[in-house]
């Protein structure tokens, strides 16, 4: 650190991104991304948007935001565009937490929350999962923060059902409930049907998973009007032009293309049973995902040695060191054929141990 | 504001963006967009990177990064590549400045310094331009905070020397020093290459202006590697894959293609002086732009009405309310066509006066 960085700073540990190999040796189930194409619509939309980067992208995000307000069944000011979901969630915690309102998500959760919290000076709980990496709803009853809650939950997984996500936000009147649905569109149950009779739930999705658009940027949040008005305050303070022509046109061209997202998730969900199943007869236990990705022990191989194995053999999956997380690997579903050499080459690391 | 928004933003003015009509029915002059339509090579790489969106961007964006550094004459780690630079610019709010270190800038300046204070609860103080609208170089001598300086200044276009920058920063050796370098390709003096000398200098540009990308949204800082570093703790505890695929790749295409650049450029240039002439034949006070827009008021028309004329008519300029700038008019050169417009709109203005 630099003898100009600010003190309050000193201690923020930076989110740690998957790797992002620049060459194409890898079969890459890492970081979540969708093995399949974004939509041709997507694609000649943004193409065709290229062309006219020399005027400023609307700071409103009108025509995107309106298509995908009616898409939801919402209205244009109860949703707020932004660049990648990681924009709406620190915005979230910018507006919605301080010393008075502290923050509170599990301990095994995406881990972009405490890092958020740290950045914006917030104080956090974390409040562990259960034994079997289930959230348990008797926790985040009545509890009186803003509560962040992934669902599904990274990496595990797991989701909670709708019912028990507006158990927590009708305890909670008097804080927002954050409900990050980046993996929704792989078999979770989405809350914003319920931000008309809650105005203290906002949503947040992402563009990057379901929609094949990692590379775009683009997530947004839902909630009541009021609470997306806050948000524009923050991002009008921040960075008005968030969004770029491109990311929009591209956004715009995948809603108009829903049957392609909805045809490339049920394969995703097809290739995830096929691979869980895979995997329980390799020996391994793997929690019931409703996300692209699959989380996930071997009785035989330690989750470090796995992953450092897999890597050797070019197949890049996600480890995390954390003592609860540490014999598990988190594996992300991509297309048949990817599954087969994740497969095979587990298959082959098992012999070659014997 | 809801009930929820969090009291320490509850004085928070947003910035307030230029006028982003959807429609096509304006002659626009008013956000000082280029009138030239993107390099075609960058037109040609962001197009084919649209089909690669399903992978997240590179997160160093070692690439762009790498190709700009090498064209500035600098290491790859003295840049840091930002979705647009005021990305850049409140990341150096966050990094370079806080209760202990308030910042302090030009009275009249680029209107988002004192939000980006506002934001990350900065004290900060305004120094006044002097009545010529010049920087006085003396008010900055061992001042002691942390300084803004947008060279070439907006909204009058006016820039100080590489010299007198340099004795900024050089008598404030314990205190962070940024130019925002937006619109020097006009006519300015850049200070990068003094990055080297100074371990106190951050420079931020923007593709946004001369490289004809306003919609990509696409900035860079440039300084020592201690304080790219401090920058980067920052930006991976915010938004780590902050610029998208296409944007990066539109990046790369317009640096292999300076030729495009330093030809608009030099029409532009020509465009202004042609402008700033026939505003004075028409009774205009034009301050000497060094940027993309020049900085007018006439002695016959007030800066309201003036710019209230021109929309009715088709024409949109840039005014603003306050005090000392009331009576002006922020206009962007565009195509000598459009200048001419915006000329001959003038003109009838006052024939329908007299």
């Amino acid at each position: 650190m630099s003898r100009f960085f600010s003190e309050k700073y000193a201690a923020l540990t930076p989110y740690t991104p998957g790797e992002q190999p620049t060459d194409n040796e890898y079969v890459k189930l890492n970081t979540n991304e969708s093995p399949f194409p974004p939509s041709p619509k997507a694609i000649a939309c943004a193409a065709e948007e290229a062309a006219r980067l020399e005027l400023y992208s609307d700071p409103t995000c009108r025509k995107l935001a309106e298509r995908l307000a009616s898409h939801l069944g919402l209205d244009f000011d109860e949703v707020l565009m932004t660049n990648g979901s990681d924009e709406i969630l620190n915005f979230a915690f910018m507006a919605f937490c301080d010393r008075d309102h502290p923050a509170v998500f599990p301990d095994i959760t995406y881990g972009f929350y405490p890092v958020f919290a740290e950045l914006n000076s917030v104080p956090y709980a974390e409040i562990p999962l259960k034994a079997d990496f289930t959230v348990d709803v008797n926790d985040y009853l009545g509890v009186g923060k803003t509560i962040f809650l992934a669902n599904p939950n990274a990496p595990t997984g797991l989701a909670l059902c709708r019912d028990d996500v507006e158990k927590i936000v009708k305890s909670n009147p008097n804080s927002v409930v954050v409900v990050d649905e980046a993996y929704v569109d792989f078999g979770g149950e989405s809350c914003i049907g319920l931000i008309h009779q809650y105005d203290n739930l906002l949503v947040t999705q992402t563009f990057s998973k379901s929609r094949s658009m990692a590379g775009a940027r683009l997530g947004f949040g839902a909630g009541c009007k009021e609470l997306i008005r806050d948000l524009n305050t923050i991002k009008y303070s921040t960075n008005p032009y968030n969004v770029n022509r491109m990311t929009m046109a591209a956004g715009y061209g995948v809603l108009e293309d829903e049957g392609y997202t909805r045809e490339n998730c049920a394969v995703i969900i097809e290739n995830r049973a096929y691979t869980t199943d895979a995997l329980r007869a390799l020996g391994f236990t793997v929690l019931d995902s409703r996300a692209n990705f699959v989380f996930a022990k071997a009785d035989w191989i330690g989750g470090g040695d796995l992953y450092r194995a897999l890597k050797d053999r070019g197949v890049l999956v996600r480890h995390f060191e954390r003592e609860r997380l540490k014999d598990y690997n988190r594996i992300t579903i991509g297309s048949r054929s990817q599954m087969e050499t994740l497969l095979t080459t587990i298959e082959a690391i098992r012999e070659d141990l014997k």
